[in-house]
């Protein structure tokens, strides 16, 4: 079972990291864009290569360090086909590194729309080649507002090795606006949850944990304590670790009794790294093993993996 | 301001129906695969050039007869990088022939993907050449899940001409289990129609709706009413009308007291319509024309457009 296989990969890498890769102008250095640009002219082409060779050596640099990697597809996408064809070798390359791999798109389709995007993320798209599947991934993050017909074409690939992640209370500041009215004596992420938890009644894997898991942001210690006091059998998955201002002691209540059933995921703290101090981003592979052993270290007080 | 646009165009057609592209297996006929095949072989470039022949013959049959599209990104992002590539000319024939152009990818992203993705998806990305535009549209649907601050890097576009349709009460039956839970004296889709009326209050135009506009399901019609009631300035795009289950009648209460403020989206009713009978599909433009003109007749008797 998927999830399995995520707490494995943390207990190896004595390590609950999970590293976004977000790629953007910005965390990209410029030396790469240049060079792509020699290579490939202009256009959409090289932006993608720069990101796709950006992306491939952090996760080379970080093969034997942390858990996994959430690619966030926003980033390729604005690049058209050739952005989205580098993630798909993104994807690729982390599964073959034994990365646990989780395809950030968040989306909340429709019933129908879920079925063919579930059958592209998790199974295969026959008519375009037999087994062909476009994006090797382990997991998808998804947003549950359209309810449980939006989430239950997923299910059966639960079954059969893949899991969701589906957001029940995100770590921006305006979370509080919907995740957070109060319905009842619950509020709308707790009745989130209480749906994660529903969907996935029948998809534990031999840890303990469900299939079906929640994403829950590191900006809410009081909110993932509550969870966690709630749910001890539902796996969360934590962003907002670092840039957004979620700190090892933010997040030590996302695990359970036991220091296990949470991945900590940070993005432009690791993938930016190179950005503090006067380095020209040459060196942002290495730099970015260096925040990520400091994010391990600091997450370490709080949690028992070892 | 792009509402005004998709006003005008649906007094031009005298024709409030947007068009969903949602190719599939299911619609697209298979002698279009087995030619894409013959020329492309077995991969996801055939399925892919298949797709976009189908969307394209589609937009030249129904161009002077319907208001818009609204071009389903999911059934294009399974097909990888040749899938949004073909996307991508889909959404470009369609605005060159005239339609309003709506991306459906409901997503619903943090802030900082926000920015990136609304860039893409209205501005350009620069880093990928001047004014470089992957996605030609007028407007995008979005999960409002997270909150204000997920809406808010959409909203400078808004204001130089596109639009933004937030998901209030979708169609499906699960909608229910989130969406109408109760929150204070109001439902949960009642208090996200609140935050889309506030993320567009200052953003009408010429005929009084607003660029930040609200997706109401066609099979709620109950939904549909007590929303118009509410909100005379928002504008409705609904979706599920035909195969979903919606009827004319149904939808009659999201046009408010003039006819006007309110898109008919229907989908594999009209791309599907050579389904019925026994034709092998060669014929599927003229019968998704047909299909088309009879939507447009039912919608005609609930509301004045002319």
């Amino acid at each position: 079972m998927s999830i399995d296989i995520l707490q494995e990969r943390i207990r190896t890498m004595k390590n609950p990291t999970v590293v976004g890769l977000d790629p953007t102008p910005d965390v990209v250095p410029a030396y790469l864009l240049e060079e792509a640009r020699q290579r490939l002219g202009q256009g959409p082409e090289a932006v993608a290569s720069a990101y796709e060779t950006f992306c491939l050596a952090i996760l080379d640099s970080l093969r034997d360090q942390v858990a996994g990697v959430k690619v966030q597809s926003a980033c390729f996408a604005v690049l058209g086909g050739p952005g989205i064809s580098a993630m798909q070798r993104v994807l690729a390359h982390a599964r073959e590194l034994g990365y646990y791999t989780i395809l950030d798109s968040m989306r909340g389709d429709m019933p129908e729309t879920a079925e063919v995007y579930a059958s592209g993320v998790f199974g295969s798209v026959e008519a375009a080649g037999p087994g062909f599947a476009p994006y090797a991934c382990d997991a998808v993050t998804l947003n549950g507002y359209l309810g449980g017909d939006s989430i239950r074409p997923f299910l059966p690939y639960c079954r059969s090795g893949k899991s969701v992640f589906v957001l029940v209370k995100t770590s921006n500041r305006s979370s509080v606006e919907v995740q957070d009215l109060l319905s009842g004596g619950r509020l709308v992420h707790t009745a989130m949850a209480d749906l994660v938890s529903r969907w996935g009644a029948d998809l534990y894997g031999k840890y303990g944990y469900s299939q079906v898991a929640a994403v829950v942001g590191a900006t809410y210690p009081e909110t993932i304590r509550s969870l966690r006091a709630k749910y001890d059998r539902m796996f969360f998955l934590v962003p907002g670790y670092g840039a957004q201002g979620g700190s090892a002691k933010n997040v030590q209540y996302a695990f359970d009794r036991f220091g296990h059933g949470a991945a900590i995921c940070a993005s432009r703290s690791i993938l930016g790294a190179w950005k503090s101090g006067d380095s020209d981003g040459r060196d942002f592979a290495q730099r970015a093993a260096e925040a990520a052993e400091k994010m391990k270290k600091s997450l370490g007080k709080y949690c028992v993996i070892m």
